[in-house]
């Protein structure tokens, strides 16, 4: 299994406080030691850091740890291996180009007996059933919509029955964006809390960090961070229901289940 | 216009001493300041490091330069903007995945007049000539080679043919690499170097650096630099010739051209 990471806002945020407490369950408070990742979305660019190293001991985490990226969509993975070697090919997030936009795309879970036959545009490089599972999520969209580019609301129909065919093969929480949308399905397990004025104070459980969020923001400023479980201690976070897909948006859940 | 610089090698070798020269030239020796990236494949992984802000200044270059990434195909780029603006989107190398591997392209030129309808498949992100090149390139390749990865003959002359057309249009010089085969085209200005025992001190034309190969390597490695212009003022390095499609392996042209 693995761990996600995901951020949503209304403007562009850094991420370094949800990532220090995060990428220590990379070995240290947790043993998600196989890889990890993250993509930033920075307008229609999107880059995205990865290492087969453990994020405790990864001097490319430290970098993202210490160097303050400002994105309005993140989405970040640290993992645990079950299908796939450890190896840069099997770390998540995943990236495709679809509609002129690259899409990201970070799995915990496991699908059991899945196989695709590979025949579609989009192929696995790796090994994974995660990134074979995000292939096919981007087959079936682009076979549903030649014309490109649907209305979201078009969009999360296909995505919503698409994900609960995949998730009746195993574990399937996942995040997913294009930088213009930013998806959440929780299959067992998956948080999210949004912050907004009056900021307070956050506690990180995972180090003994605390930020004060008023002294960084302003007033006009929402963030929702997505997480498997809570990284802070004296906040209140949303569990996200088995079976729900959120659609995030300048950092509210629009939450608008189609059935 | 921009910089190229490519790596080839036999055995996974770091490039921190061509990139700190290199990367000098993003506003230090040279006003390449618009953004860079460098591609490191990783068996058959692929890690993108990308800035929007001169590699001279970017908190991620330093990091490059100082983390040593083993890698036997990387392909880096230096941007000077002359189609597309700066940002994110609009940084080479760009990276598509095709036939199950990824592939990424850097391209140093200007196409004038340059359009594609975008019908295809592959659809650029951002606004340069270079990604849609690249796009068109792929498009051409998987149209060509419906059964997927051919033999690496066939796909040379696909490639040549494509690349001048599109070599018709203005300045192409490029790095092209799927991780298991290396391209480099010359259309105007391209150098290489190839590094094998006996190895001997090289110095850099953009620091005051030294390095002593020998001291690193083993009697059988064998490097491959490729370089828009030299990166070393002690060494001989051969200019490819416009119109010239080079293939390197294992550190060394194969330089087998079909005409």
């Amino acid at each position: 299994m693995c761990q996600l990471l995901g951020m949503n806002c209304n403007v562009p945020t850094d991420i370094c406080f949800s990532f220090e407490g995060f990428s220590a369950r990379g070995g240290k408070t947790d043993d998600h030691h196989d890889g990890w990742g993250i993509a930033f979305f920075e307008g229609l660019g999107c880059r995205i850091f990865l290492d087969a190293k453990s994020s405790v001991i990864s001097p490319v985490a430290d970098l993202v740890r210490r160097y303050p990226i400002h994105s309005t969509h993140v989405v970040a993975h640290i993992r645990k291996a079950t299908q796939g070697e450890i190896a840069l090919e099997n770390c998540h997030p995943f990236q495709r180009e679809l509609w002129g936009r690259y899409w990201v795309f970070a799995h915990n879970g496991n699908l059991i007996d899945f196989h695709t036959d590979g025949a579609g545009f989009y192929q696995a490089v790796g090994k994974t059933d995660s990134e074979k599972a995000f292939c096919l999520i981007l087959e079936t969209l682009r076979q549903h919509f030649p014309q490109g580019n649907p209305p979201l609301k078009e969009l999360y129909a296909v995505l919503k029955e698409m994900t609960e065919t995949l998730a009746q093969k195993g574990v399937f929480n996942y995040l997913l964006s294009n930088g213009e949308h930013f998806f959440a399905y929780c299959s067992t397990q998956l948080h999210y809390i949004v912050r907004e004025a009056p900021f307070a104070a956050a506690h990180s459980i995972d180090q003994d960090l605390t930020v004060d969020f008023q002294a960084l923001t302003t007033p006009s400023d929402r963030v929702a961070i997505i997480a498997t479980t809570p990284l802070t201690d004296n906040e209140v976070w949303t569990q996200i229901q088995p079976g729900e897909l959120l659609v995030f948006q300048d950092g509210l859940p629009l939450n608008f289940d189609l059935g």
